[in-house]
């Protein structure tokens, strides 16, 4: 476990970050979730629980898990998609890893575009606030992956992939939502808004083109 | 009736959850109305008078109504759609019952689908918020009814309706609104959030298509 | 003048009000105007200065005018369509009057229905919300007004035009925006909020049918 | 350099005005860039740094610069796009300079229209808000330029342009966003939320016929 004073700023600080994407919409109905490294080694996360209203999360919503995601301190059962987190976390090194159901996110996981495995951002501005992009002149690859109820079955499959595809910054998952992460919260929540953005730009502008 | 502190901290909750609707657009211009039981025998309801602006509602604005719609604490007429809130309560032994008036909502229920009698929202993860939900793997109904301005006559046969489909979720009003419920405020406020995201998402990806 | 108390709880309500209009994106850039009635007779108005930020409005950018629009009480230039708010009070009897700039109620007062002279609104619960509407069964005639830099000449115009049709609720100007008034502030709010939430509902149901 | 207490005074406004933008959604995952002039002779700017997260952004996240972009007061990396600022404050003598990554602006500035150089705007009553302009009668052109990442190469031509141009009150960045400007921080406020009012209604209106 890492030291108490840790977990508690961590808690406050996903407890924020939480509250702030229920405002935006992008975690409405106890939906969304979010984790950050508490300790490397012995790996430990701060991680939401479930069933928690996001506009009222606070600290005490939060646990903290170990790797094979027990909890190690709170109370509350971790987010069922718990091993998504941890497979994040070791792929990419990540210190903080944050989930949302956003309309824009649901909506183009499920677009034409992404039928062939994900879909493309290129060319905005924006791309440049991603970890390690230095131009617009870049092409985001987004993968979508295929929602299950079992992430303890899927997560390995996935933590391949992002070993497999170290360029990607997020991935969806279908009619499902966002993942991203980051260095550390700050650093995730850029990751995230910047996605969220260039979502809601794609879907605002592409429009309407892959209706049933 | 309920004991006073029961129905005053009922009241307190309902008016915040006023507010937040009125936040999000969902119920403005006076619009919308909120329930909560306060005793399930006899029966007696807290509920919001009507005419009130939703962004200034306050406890004071909640009144007590017996089975028969009768105010039995506070002051103020409960909403003209009094009958229906009780329909819903009896005969899904809910604990509070949440209406509102969203743009997408109205939009939705005005659909060429919903000329057939509801909507089916379909493989979403949001879904699983949905009480008794256990996999996005769901087909969703929600009936549309149409609207009327006599609640004491078409009640009864909305309460016949949620008998004979003890899965639904959530009713439309044609042209009019959501009504959703849950086994306490918590649970109605979850419901309600889910079921708009789920519009707006549909509403945003179909689009269009059935203009008049 | 009407007394210094009843100029200056008015002035604190518009204040309040243009706030909100803010805050929904319905008064950006120092638009939209406000006022309320402070005496019946003689008739003076309490109404917003032109060019305030109406995020920072406060009472104190509340002006006092007579009916020729002239400055009473307070200091700073009463709107440029202070002559559209005289009209309005007078033909209607009405407490207040509000005027936004939603982008909603711009492109629909530009839309090819609109060219027809208005737009009407037809079968929407909300529509009851609007003073005097009983049933859902109602069809409302939204007038589309042209634009012009001279109010004090079009001012008698609408006038006249109100006049003949007491049924109406609202109007817009083309390419500007939205008039709606009250017996009082909160009455006024309440038809605001009503029409701006039904122009955005036919907008995103009718889609862009009216390209040029 | 300018007084402290000039500096100190604007640097708390440009933090209020970063803060709003970020509100919007006009500012997230730490794009945008706010400046406002503290000294004309020697021109200096209080400039945002880096980096920064819009909704948490800070009078001590603000430094002052001299005409060449060096730091002359408070720490951190001024916005790589300094040398457009410091253009548009010498083409246009503008009191503050503001700089938005809005969804709408992002997607006009890529549009079929936006291709031949720049979009007019023509008809609404917003326009008048605009520096200068008296009538809704207007044709507004907002040009747009390529984006670029090298500012120091491409300021000097958009300075000439903007000499060349002095009825233009923004310019659209190619899939990257708005820039507008001033006399002071409020005037450039006010331009900002006119701009991107009417390229939401424009967006709105024209709807995805660009859709690649």
């Amino acid at each position: 476990m890492s030291p108490a004073s840790t977990f508690e700023a961590l808690a406050g600080e996903l407890a924020e970050i939480g509250r702030l994407c229920y405002a935006r919409g992008w975690a409405l109905g106890t939906s969304g979730n979010f984790s950050a490294v508490t300790s490397r080694d012995p790996l430990t996360l701060a991680i939401t629980t479930s069933g928690v209203d996001k506009g009222l999360l606070e600290a005490a919503h939060i646990v903290e898990i170990d790797e094979r995601g027990r909890v190690r301190r709170g109370s509350g059962s971790p987010s069922a998609e718990t091993a998504l987190h941890l497979a994040i976390v070791r792929s990419r090194a990540a210190g903080a890893v944050l989930h949302t159901h956003s309309v824009w996110s649901t909506i183009l996981s499920d677009s034409v575009e992404a039928a062939a495995g994900g879909l493309r951002i290129e060319g905005y501005e924006m791309l440049k606030g991603l970890n390690g992009i230095r131009t617009h002149e870049h092409g985001e690859w987004v993968p979508v992956v295929e929602n299950t109820q079992d992430w303890t079955a899927a997560a390995p499959h996935i933590e391949v992939q992002l070993r497999e595809q170290p360029e990607v910054h997020g991935i969806l998952i279908r009619r499902h939502g966002l993942y991203t992460w980051g260095e550390d919260l700050a650093g995730a929540k850029r990751q995230l808004e910047i996605l969220e953005f260039l979502l809601e730009a794609m879907g605002r502008k592409r429009g309407m083109t892959w209706q049933a």
